[in-house]
């Protein structure tokens, strides 16, 4: 089955202490929507202005992604910028610059309004439970946020919490929404707002996934080298959805393994500056990947 | 088979934000002494004073802790006290009284000179090192320590971790040890080091081990309720080599399944103050939170 994504559509520029990485591909919807087209065929919600170089909507085509609610419109395109510090854990924004974001308000046509699947990436709670307005029966619903709009659109953020039925946070940002440090007292929180399964991403040590079958601890591929953590929650959730598309049989069921499948086309997005690793990885390597963690946990 | 733990034996007075725990059973040796008397034969080779509690001495002999190496000597047992912030994660020592533990240099009687299994339980690693020369080839050697050591006894501890089959360390530790911020990169260069098998332990998120099967990471217990965390790393340690001792088999093929039960007996540690739910647990109820450790990683 098909997959809706909506998010940003960004260039981002990335400095780390060795090198300078100028107008990359990126945002939450562009790493999202890659990531679920290795298992299924995806729709990008955006937007972006005509400065958007012409290799990246190559590229959204390379991964056969459907364009048609994109929209292409007068002015400049998302531009956020940031520099990490030398171990890559600590990121601090230069520049952000919304330009055409800034009046983003997606009409979807007709034909992706039936989409099973569906995907709210990271960007302002208002526009997720806008886009999820216009869906005629969602067969899953997948949230992801970030700790600004915790910050400054929570009232938008538990509105929405309502309607989905997965929610997807890094660990801080459970501990920031119910003031809680423990999570799984935070989780049990997070339930009661809405949510039947709700996903705690904690970087390198994996995710947890509280559901009707309980806790899940889902590993983390062990990386090497981490080039540009970027994107890393994005491509997760969108592994995630893709994979969870693309199967047959309940959510319940396919669950734990969508989490897994997730977290290795997560660990490919942060062996390359932006979108560079993932986009030349495959369905097949992402699988193996899979089956090397299968073999990390077992005991 | 059996089990023999040199390490600290303590008081540990213990404050949080809503409770005075005064001296509480306490000590690396002490916790890991308990955890591994779950399923091995257990020696204990410390030294407290002549102050120590009779009814810890009765704590001990309740889990037949061979005591033919505990010296008890004039004078005050080593005493820590500490005090934890509301989260539990931040933690100051108060004081840290010595006392006899200054003066400790075990013989080991020839009785307990042919144990096979080795747990050098944190202490300086000098002394690790003593009780190390006084064994005769032991079948599996183990060694803990703790940031101290890295920061006033390093070349005692790199002579050490020449002779020890498995060396365990948190992340924190990892990364000053070899300078590297990258775990599976750190662990390439601890192996180096000396130590066929290395044990990252990572509080919340479980531990990484490597050895020649490869990476396995284990799952730490999710808890509602961390009451105490002291001396779970010691309880780790000692489950991991009493379920190890009591195992037929090489040490390559229990090692995992000895990870995850010294993960549960650390789980019970942090639920109580010092030792008092660690010494209220059975055999029974370990296995069963590794059971359900099993079901929480299965995807």
């Amino acid at each position: 089955m098909s997959v809706i994504v909506v998010g940003s559509t960004a260039l981002d520029s990335i400095k780390t202490p060795k090198s300078s990485n100028p107008r990359l591909l990126g945002g939450s919807a562009s790493h999202a929507c890659v990531a679920a087209s290795f298992f299924s065929d995806t729709s990008l919600i955006g937007i972006v202005g005509k400065d958007f170089p012409a290799r990246y909507l190559n590229l959204y085509r390379k991964h056969q992604i459907n364009l048609d609610a994109l929209q292409i419109v007068p002015g400049k395109t998302f531009h956020w910028s940031g520099e990490y510090e030398v171990n890559m854990n600590n990121r601090r924004t230069l520049a952000t610059e919304l330009g055409v974001f800034e009046t983003f308000s997606p009409e979807l046509p007709k034909s992706l309004q039936k989409v099973p699947y569906v995907l709210l990436a990271n960007i302002a709670p208002a526009l997720q439970s806008h886009v999820l307005d216009q869906m005629r029966k969602p067969k899953f619903v997948i949230a992801d946020t970030m700790d600004l709009w915790l910050n400054i659109a929570m009232d938008d953020l538990l509105k929405l919490l309502r309607r989905v039925d997965a929610f997807v946070l890094n660990d801080s940002e459970a501990r920031q929404l119910t003031n809680d440090d423990n999570l799984p007292t935070a989780i049990r929180k997070i339930h009661r707002l809405g949510p039947k399964y709700v996903i705690i991403k904690k970087g390198e040590h994996g995710s947890l996934l509280s559901s009707p079958k309980g806790l899940f601890l889902a590993p983390a591929y062990p990386l090497q080298k981490v080039v540009d953590p970027t994107g890393a929650g994005d491509s997760f959730v969108g592994g995630l959805i893709g994979y969870l598309a693309s199967r047959p049989g309940s959510v319940d069921t396919n669950l734990r393994r969508a989490i897994v499948h997730g977290s290795a086309v997560a660990s490919f997005c942060c062996e390359g500056f932006g979108l560079n690793t993932t986009t030349k990885t495959t369905r097949q390597a992402i699988v193996k990947r899979v089956k090397e963690l299968e073999k990390l946990v077992q005991f």
